[in-house]
Formats: C-alpha cells, structure tokens, sequence
C-alpha cells in the first residue's frame, strides 16, 4: 500500500506573536521543535519508512522536516526543497498583526483574506524590500512566477505542477512519500486528493505538526486518510487555527 | 572565482568518548552542534554563499550541515547525501575504546589501523547485527559495496567516483560548492585537490567544524587553500585529533 504523508510545520515564533508570514522566513519557536520532533517519534512508532522527502524554501517547513527526521533516526533521508511549496504570499499585509489588522479592517475583510478561494491581500510591489525578487534564493523565478500577493488559487496553481510532475510521480519509485510544508500549500494538495470544493477546502484547517495520512491502492487511488495521533487533541490544535484570524 | 568548502562534522557523543565510530550512527554532542553552528557564522561573516551542498549517510555530518545552514539562515540550500562521503569503515574495531584498544594492542597497531595508508582493521562478518548490509538506508548497495573494514585506500577509492562525477562536476553549474563530511574522507578529497603523497595525506589532521577553502581559477586549476578562522585555535585543534589514538 502506497502512503503520502502530510505535515504542516510547528509552531513559528510570528505564529506566536500572530502576525501574519506568508513568505516572510520566520522560525520556529520552542514548542514547534518539539511538536516537530513529536510528530517524528509518532511516526517512528508507527512503523512508517518514507523514502523521500519534499519541503519548501522556507525555514519553518525545513527545520520541521530537519527535526522530524531526526526523531524517525532517519536524517539521512533524501531531501528535495521547492519554492512551489511556499506558503501563500500574504502580500503588503505579511508583518502585520492578525488580531489588530481584523480590528481595522474588521472580520470579514480579514477572513476574505485568509479564507476566500480568490481574493488577494493588498500586493507588494516588485521592488518593495520585501519583494521574493529581492531574495537570492528566488533568483531562478520569473517575474512572472514572483509572487507579489496570492489567493488559495494562486496558491494551488503554482503548486499543482509540483504536485503532479514531482511529488505523485514518484510513487513511482517509492512506497512513502513525506511531504512538510505550509497551511495553504498543503489545502493544495487535501483539495486535489479529496477532490474538495473551494468553500469545503477554506472551512479546513490542517492542524500544526500532526502527521496526515493517505493510502492509495495500487492504482493510486485514495482508499483512506487520518490524522495519527490523539484524535481529541487534534482537534483542539484545529479549532485553535481557525480561531487565530479573529479580532480580540 | 570558483570556491569548494570543505567541514569535517562537529564533535560527536563518541568522540567525546574516545570510541571509534566509522559507520557507527553517532548524534553531534551539545559541543558539536555549537561547532557547526559557529563555521556557519563564520561563512556568513565572510561573505560566503554556496549553492550546492554534499553530505554523507551519517547524522554527525547531516546535523552539522544542518546546523551551518541555520547559522547562514540558508536552510533552504539544495543538500544531497551520498553514502560514498560516509566515515572509512573500522570495521570490527568500531564501538571500542581508542585508548584502551592502544593499551591492548600497541599504540602502534592502532596507529596503523588508524593511520596506514592500506592496512584494514579487523572485519566485521556480512551478517553481523553492526554490518552495513542490516541497514535498511543502504539497501542500494551490493554486497561488494558494502564495507566490512576500509583502509584509508579503501575509503577513498569509493569516494572518487562521487567526488569527481557529482561534486567538482558540479562546478560546471554552481560557482560554490559545501562538502560537509569526516576526516577520512575529506582526506580522501584534500589529498587529491593537493596531490598529496600517501604518507603526506596519513598525517596530516583535520580539525572539526572548521570551513577549509580550496579556491580555484577558471580552469579549475587551485589556486590558494585556508582554514578559515583563527589559526592559533585551528593549531590546538589539530593536534587534539592527532592525539586522540595514543595509549592514556
């Protein structure tokens, strides 16, 4: 039986301060090293043996990985790291105050922000310090590719190919794929192997550090997908998440 | 100006014991970690910007570049791993005291199977529970791949290959190049890079998680080779790795 398996990275110090990051390379804090690991020592007891490894360019989702791999006792592992894997770009409003930046522009324009399948935040411009194209690591985009704001939409669009030509294609060669990324890049991937609508993806909130499992037959078609590990717990990690764009 | 840096890994829990480790999967000690940590710094203050990163199988390595690319914030740096960068073998000898196996056998033997150029320790069996052929992450190799013991030549014949058709290949595409890997088989590397004589490369000692610059001109023909860092502490460190086979 083939397995893909999912993880948002753990807990960052802006998720911390609740500021929103989109590509903004922020760390993880205390707790999401240890959720991190946690969420390796799981799998480990498991029994799962992922054969290669994908994250983004983003530090959070790398020292994830990094950490988890360690618990597994499985750092050598190969690893493959894309740009395509990023979070959303959250646009003009990444550094901002979730919580204050509700209280100015209310709930709902926050909640369109964050949720809608295809309104954009407000958008950097290109030479904006904080532009990607300011940032050596994206030398290889186009300007077109650059990301100066991003939907969901936007979002899954330039993952999917990613996803296709990369990460499911090499179930070709491997039994378990580990896939570490971002709350919206990882909405991408649920929504095309649950076949979800855009109004069911942005009412789903993947939980931090929480190993996310799907089984394929040998068609690779999707026979079943959980969430390892204490379900109640798991629950509350979900409600927290949906809770973090609301004005105090 | 095209630019190799070559680390050897941060101290290690066996290190720190005076025990052989070879293919033995030791963790970095707290001390270790600080040592990658600080050659990251360093890189970074110096300017320096690789593009491309190697590393071996074994997690004292991988933890190393880990912790350099933090230290860099570049943890999103492409990393591939190869077994062929991996530790010469010590075959039976690997878990034992150095000091004790010196009092044993003669700070001589050890130093031989520490230091010849040719002569093996003792071998392991193929199917004893520490024989390479029991781990799952070399399952790509061949019985006659898998070492039971290496001499110095033994290591470096099976790093050759790698060296020249991945990492200086490499160069082609990438203007800098990181190699994280142990002392033998960045042996293996500086004494090819130097063309040095076989009783040149035995004696001459790496010290750990210090950036050695091999600099070279648009031929790739070497122009100039540094350890970068203070030289006085650079010294100290070598001669604490030559000292470590002697009888207490």
């Amino acid at each position: 039986m083939k397995k893909l398996i999912l993880i948002r990275h753990g807990e960052s110090v802006w998720n911390k301060l609740n500021l929103f990051t989109g590509w903004t390379d922020v760390d993880l804090s205390e707790n999401g090293i240890v959720e991190a690991y946690n969420a390796g020592k799981l799998l480990k007891e498991e029994g799962f043996f992922p054969q290669m490894c994908y994250t983004s360019y983003l530090k959070r989702a790398v020292k994830t990985l990094n950490n988890v791999l360690d618990a597994m006792d499985m750092d050598w592992l190969p690893v493959e790291k894309s740009w395509r894997l990023n979070e959303k770009s959250y646009g003009a409003i990444q550094g901002l105050n979730k919580a204050d930046t509700a209280a100015k522009y209310g709930d709902e324009q926050v909640k369109l922000w964050r949720r809608s399948f295809d309104v954009r935040p407000p958008a950097l411009s290109m030479d904006d310090d904080k532009s990607p194209r300011k940032d050596p690591r994206y030398a290889e985009l186009s300007d077109e590719q650059i990301p100066l704001t991003e939907s969901l939409k936007d979002t899954i669009n330039r993952l999917l190919p990613y996803y296709n030509d990369v990460i499911m294609k090499s179930f070709e060669k491997y039994d378990q794929v580990l896939v570490v990324a971002h709350g919206n890049s990882l909405r991408g991937i649920v929504k095309e192997l649950r076949q979800m609508s855009n109004s069911e993806i942005i009412e789903f909130n993947i939980p931090t550090a929480v190993p996310y499992i799907f089984e394929f037959d040998d068609n690779m078609k999707l026979v079943n997908c959980y969430f390892l590990g204490d379900q109640e717990e798991i629950a509350r990690k979900m409600q927290s998440v949906a809770n973090q764009g609301k004005a105090k």
